[in-house]
């Protein structure tokens, strides 16, 4: 919205963007119906605003009009089909038997290996890599950099040796899946690894071999997926996730951000953490778990109070020093013998301040106080710490 | 199994496959010896199962048969040394004095710089991208997108400038290495970045400058190593896990999925968790907090009990509103005089099925109830969860 | 050091390289001047040792002396402005109106989308992907199988179709600005997402669709950021760390390892964890949660004492068989009645080490035991476990 000049539509989807709409230069705007906007300039009211925003962008988009046909540089295997309308761009490579179906579009600089089957209308960007035996659906997105149809990862190791598995499978896209640039897609052992119609794959994602994931779902950028599982159709992953092998995720599943699926997920269940675990209950311990140091305390004041529990360590005055540098030299991974009481723990080991934060936070824990930002900058020595600890811990 | 015809063998290796197999429709079996097959087809039964498996698949595997020689689209730079038997696909582009041993094999679009070395019957799959003054051993394997010999992170800030610091080293990998698709390792700044015999790497793996990657290593998908790190031979990094950088993961080491190895490890132990722990006590953490939500209150009813803790908290009537108002606007990033009684918190401030499914969560918590699934349907505005909480908590 | 040879000079940067320094046979040293080197070879003596490390490594480093000019196998479009100052390598494919600057170093098989603009002086390593509209600023580097302005990850739902968002923005790099190997860049929805001067970018990054990152950031290798999401000036994301979407990160703020950010993050803040928080409080979880199995068993001592918490569990004799059935099938996944009590747990049903850790961990939790390493060797059978069992627990 702060760019918008008055040749341009400004889009008002939710009411904190009503503030930020009045003051833009937008020349007229597409609003949800239910936002009451005060302004005098043209606007479009709909009860759908997000699918409206989508229907304009595409009125924008150009279509790209490019010239059918096989650059003359491509270099083309024998006895492929390739379709008077689609288009192959310069620098190509294709194996043989390649088959390339009406209206598609291939990239400069792609390869095809041996009996390749790209479906009617689907777009290859730029270098893409696909394997031999596999088959793109129609109206399917390759984005630049997807290798589809690697090998899978199998080894086995017998006596000295490492052998390979070979892998003698395929991938199968069905219509409509997009996968996003250097995405992964690795070949079945025997049989498919198969994406289901609809299914829309982000960037950096990996897929392991013999996988089958069903329709519409959506893979969200560098999640990843173990050799031989199954997802269900219209399943989530998010950003960073992963699925161990061999699981079912089932129809309508959400795994969250980051999280690690180490057992198999019930239809429409939402997991998250690591392990994954429903999602109540990873936000749960996620709320609780900030508690446990406070917890400790608690639980030791009971202790004291019941005389039943181990009586809570005592720090005499005179192992402090001993403590501290034990605390120091892990952290800085040296050894005690090095440490003399004026070096500066930056310059001469090489402390960052990610180092210190952790020095410091753990004194803070071990002697039971909280040293304000202002003293850390001067704990920059064994005797500047022993000092501070001496004139805070006195009284 | 599921699949097979009567022109194909199936594989039997465990006891849970035995039903399938005598329901499906393979024409043979290869099955373990230990297993009971009562079944009239015939079968080929083995101690070893998987290893036969292998070897099978091997029988049915083609022989790549491509004829050696340089295509002709191929850019070769001056000096380079290839061997007769070798063969170069169209469009590879090689720097000069590049040598390609006995019986490689390199796929289309594939860059080789300055003074590279192919080890003999090694294979580049397309698109592969080697970096200046690096060695490949024998018999490795080079997947499609995999850069080899990147310059390294580093970067220096002095006064106000950046500087980039200099990667003078190269990449070496020895005899049998393997790399996944778009798989990255980063040349040394001085030396050698090492990868050991027999060590496979799967698909968008990460090697930062002068690692040393001991011999048959596995490094699963996503995983990655930091700079200057060591690994010893037979060590496993399982997917998505990151060791960071300047540490020494002992030989026969394992770091689970989704681990953050922040110390060194010990030869032949077994980590995981972030920060990485030993797997026993990561294991134990992982049980135990789960019941870390239930802990705190069994340690409120023995603090009540004793009179010794802080009384906990009451929840007075009157504040109820606040503390929901308070949950919401944080969660749906609103300011509180936005939210009004009747608004929709779906429909009006784009609350995703998460974000509700957090707001139940907290309500729950804090309120130390249980909403069951099909009331929380009915929670859609902050009226109603008004409405349904007096009644959930007035008796 | 252990490599280095008397024609070379190794550098000692602290105390403890100390040693390794006197016992290496190079023939100088370059070293901090607080460390005191007692050694006859000659050597230079610096306050900044790391930096005057650097300038020594630039001494090194070969000017790559690459004739300008555009290659004749490149296929250019129309009306593209190529300074001649400019080299282009074998194999590129660029669109039409694609401008190039002076003094641009473009790698083999690299692909220009139309208009695109690449600043002066910039370096695009072979195979890199640039597309429509994107621009390069001054002095960038782009290291392999980088994708800069793919489309971003967006889809809408409505009805039963699944719409793809249209992707009209760009990209746009400012001056200085380097991406690491496979890196991918999604470009703007409507708008441009930008990347801001001097921010280094390392290989396996994901940067979504309108993300703006400030300058002089530093993004280690596999993090990643969603979509809108705006990083300030100076911010740190660690490896594999993440950033969901639509946050501010503050300037200067440091993302940890591996953390998962969920909520945006003030100015200078250092964060961790899986959700993100302040770093002083995850260094404290991550200290205090080691504790929690030790602090259940005070809790349950404690309840004891107190006659007030749920009586701790009774472990009955004729119970055990059961639970360590119970146990052994859920990680084997298998049914309790294919478990004969004389079966191999590793021969039979394929326990890797991973599982039978896991089993031997959740039998000394459950009965609060340890069960020594050279013990678990024999425990391959139920009945092996249960005889184990009643030796250990029989007193």
């Amino acid at each position: 919205m702060e760019e918008a000049t008055p040749t341009e539509i400004a889009f008002i989807e939710k009411y904190h963007f009503l503030e930020a709409g009045k003051e833009c230069e937008a020349g007229a705007f597409l609003v949800d119906e239910r936002l009451r906007l005060e302004d005098s300039r043209p606007y479009l009211s709909t009860r759908q605003p997000r699918f409206a925003f989508i229907q304009l962008l595409q009125l924008f988009e150009k279509e790209k009009q490019l010239r059918p046909g096989v650059h003359p540089t491509v270099v083309v295997g024998e006895r492929c089909m390739i379709h008077p309308t689609a288009r192959i761009g310069a620098g190509c490579v294709l194996g043989d038997r390649v088959s390339v179906e009406e209206g598609v579009l291939i990239g400069p600089l792609c390869f095809l290996d041996n009996d390749v089957v790209i479906g009617a209308r689907s777009i290859l960007y730029p270098q893409v890599a696909i394997g031999a035996n596999c088959r793109v659906g129609k109206n399917c997105v390759l984005a630049s950099g997807v290798v589809l149809g690697t090998d899978g990862f199998g080894y086995y190791d017998h006596g000295q040796k490492r052998y390979r598995v070979p892998h003698l499978g395929n991938v199968v896209l069905a219509d409509g899946v997009e996968l996003g640039a250097n995405t992964t897609v690795d070949r079945a052992v025997v049989g498919t690894t198969r994406i289901g119609a609809e299914t829309k794959i982000d960037n950096l994602v990996q897929i392991g071999h013999n996988c089958s994931i069903g329709s519409k779902c959506l893979l969200v950028a560098q999640s990843g997926v173990g050799g031989s599982s199954v997802l269900g159709n219209g399943v989530t992953l998010a950003g960073q996730s992963g699925v161990s092998d061999h699981l079912n995720i089932g129809e309508g599943a959400i795994v969250i951000g980051k999280a690690a699926v180490r057992h198999s997920v019930k239809p429409h269940e939402v997991v998250g953490g690591i392990p994954a675990r429903p999602i109540r209950l990873e936000n749960e311990i996620a709320e609780k778990i900030v508690e446990l140091p406070k917890l400790l305390r608690r639980l030791e004041t009971l202790e004291q109070k019941s005389d039943a529990g181990t009586p809570s360590e005592k720090v005499t005055y005179s192992s402090w020093r001993d403590e501290v540098v034990s605390i120091l030299c892990r952290q800085l991974r040296i050894e005690p013998n090095r440490l003399g009481p004026e070096m500066d723990l930056k310059e001469e080991f090489g402390a960052d301040s990610l180092t210190v934060l952790s020095v410091v936070s753990e004194i803070e824990s071990r002697f039971q106080i909280t040293i304000p930002d202002q003293d850390v900058r001067d704990l920059r020595t064994l005797r500047a710490i022993m000092t501070y600890l001496e004139k805070r811990l006195s009284h």
